[in-house]
């Protein structure tokens, strides 16, 4: 069998975290937390399966789940998604990015990633015949370059994906770059699909600025969405999608043949625990804390970075410390001092080394403290 | 945006639901169970949810769910897939079909169907470029006319898709079936897709013949399968891939940027679940209890039929009775007889109408039984 994919390995955060289990180490790299979710939407779902909700649930989402999501929407952007055409309940945010780009890129079709990027982007364009054109962030804070953006669209540009807030730099996008964005698809026939799994974790009265709440640009995105990160439940890869009308019929019509619809008992569960507000607008608050906590530590590792403006994720460069590349470093930091990261080289489709790893600090403060009295070795 | 899959609507699954759900009608044309699985499974998801199984999966499944899932297999198909090389744990088995659909389709293969045929395989391979090429099934009792198949090879032909026991007509495939398949894609390169998706609901004491259990298929076959359809929680949508380890690299490479991985507490609880083989083993007794059922019953409202041989659907004829399209008989049971049922044109590529409705018998059988009596009606 001739690979469709490859130059594609095993992803890197299949890779590191076995690396973090085969050697014993504190396992900052795979992003996901250490701790557990709010015992009551656990006992929900314990309540859901009990009592029966465990066939098919309609294959764009259970509608009390579109309902409180659409309610959440508005309350958050200030724009109500119509439940029944604007909104599908997926298998996980990668799953919501995967059909929105396959609905969208044809073969030929270009489609702009803004680099470092997650890894999931780029097969899918090219399991659809795309082509990705990568543009590199701006060196230093990872905002967004707009004048390069503008210069590598072309009349093929089908798509731009972009990620806010960023992974792995945790930039957080502001409303002058959504207006640059706007600005970038307007009279043009360019789509966009927009990351937004971390919304709920930004820092420093930061505001997550949803594509959805812009006029212009909801009118051609595919607005992606996690519950599992925002409710600590990563491994129950329930997320979603919203788009206009026309926009999701398209998408429905690849998420129907892909999963075609996603785990009952835990759609309702998630679809009562929403209703209560205070369940997602606290999450910011409870990251900051570990950030705040986390950077603090890494003042005295030796390490650089500015601290992120959200995700649950911190950047850290250490080219003025060492000279190998960022994937020797994250392997033997996993190996010797028993604490891994991800190498951010996984991030650039070339592999390009800037020096950087990521650490994931969604973790028990004791972990954390534990992981960054091992950082001290770096020295 | 110009549509990938201009030809596609929502699927007929969601259509008839819907329908049977907006007139009140007994809904027996999607396949899903009407009554609960085993209260220990269900405590079980309950267990492993409040215990902490609440983040990412491996990418390729828990491990201990491959393991019991390799032992499984053993004990049925007389051979022992090894848990890590060639066994996925996916979202549900439309994922499955997809993913292996995709990693070995490229733009201008031909990939066999045989018609009538579930509706997911043919987006699945045009969104991939190929080109779906349809094999009617014999005209009675849906066996597989193999000289239509082996003269609809060609240099071209990547693939076949099948689907055993079959979804609608409930063919069961003989050895020779296998045999014949078998001798159909040695010394050629064409890879097997196979639908084992009602692989413990066989009658009359019919054994279903996994891919897996003969050792030339399973060596170019994905074999495809769900826990859903086993244990009546068809809403939880865990399913499997089994393939060889250079297959299976491929179908991971695929998986892992569609979904990633399935859904955490719910593996861990089929894993303990499905270490007690009697769980599995009365499926086929149970389910030939309710073909029995329907069928006597089925008997006086004038439609023929020939009882399933497996899965939990029953076809039956009407052209004998009436003109109308299926669709139509199909809307107006829904309507008046307050009955759904899938017609089978909806099976067909070009919507072909041989004037077949399907029954789903996944029901109570005071369920059935109101049916039945309002199939009376039919006369
Ligand atoms: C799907 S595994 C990767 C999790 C994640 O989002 C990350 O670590 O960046
Ligand atoms: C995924 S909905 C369709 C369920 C099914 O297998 C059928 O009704 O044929």
């Amino acid at each position: 069998l001739r690979s469709k994919l490859p130059h594609v390995g095993t992803t890197i955060f299949t890779v590191m975290s076995q690396m973090a289990k085969d050697h014993n180490a504190i396992n900052l790299s795979q992003g996901f937390p250490g701790f557990d979710s709010d015992p009551k939407l656990l006992e929900l779902v314990a309540k859901y399966t009990r009592e029966g909700f465990n066939q098919y649930a309609p294959m764009s989402g259970v509608p009390a789940l579109q309902d409180v999501l659409s309610a959440k929407t508005a309350r958050c952007h200030d724009y109500e998604p119509d439940p029944e055409t604007e909104i599908s309940i997926v298998s996980g945010a990668t799953e919501a990015i995967f059909c929105a780009i396959t609905a969208v890129v044809k073969p030929g079709d270009e489609v702009l990633i803004l680099e470092p990027a997650y890894d999931s982007y780029e097969p899918a364009i090219l399991l659809s015949g795309g082509i990705p054109i990568h543009i590199p962030l701006k060196k230093g804070d990872f905002s967004i370059d707009w004048e390069r953006v503008i210069s590598s669209v072309t009349f093929k540009t089908k798509a731009i994906v972009i990620n806010t807030p960023h992974n792995p730099s945790g930039y957080v996008w502001s409303s002058s770059d959504l207006d640059h964005l706007a600005q970038l698809i307007r009279d043009r026939n360019i789509f966009v699909i927009s990351d937004e799994v971390y919304e709920h974790i930004t820092f420093d009265e930061r505001k997550h600025l949803s594509l959805i709440g812009h006029e212009e640009l909801r009118e051609k995105s595919f607005v992606c969405g996690s519950f599992g990160k925002t409710f600590h439940v990563t491994g129950w890869k329930v997320g979603f999608c919203i788009a206009p009308p026309e926009l999701m019929e398209e998408f429905r019509k690849i998420h129907q043949f892909v999963t075609f619809s996603t785990v009952t008992p835990i759609q309702h569960a998630l679809a009562e625990y929403l209703k209560t507000p205070s369940n997602y607008e606290s999450v910011s608050e409870f990251y900051q804390k570990k950030r705040d906590f986390f950077c603090q530590g890494l003042k005295t590792t030796g390490l650089e970075f500015s601290p992120a403006q959200g995700s649950f994720f911190q950047m850290a460069s250490y080219g003025h410390l060492s000279d190998i590349s960022d994937k020797e470093l994250a392997e033997r930091m996993t190996k010797e001092l028993k604490v891994a990261c991800i190498p951010v080289s996984a991030f650039y489709h070339n592999g390009q080394d800037h020096k950087f790893i990521r650490f994931c600090f969604a973790k028990e403060d004791s972990e954390l403290q534990e992981a960054l009295g091992r950082l001290e070795g770096l020295k």
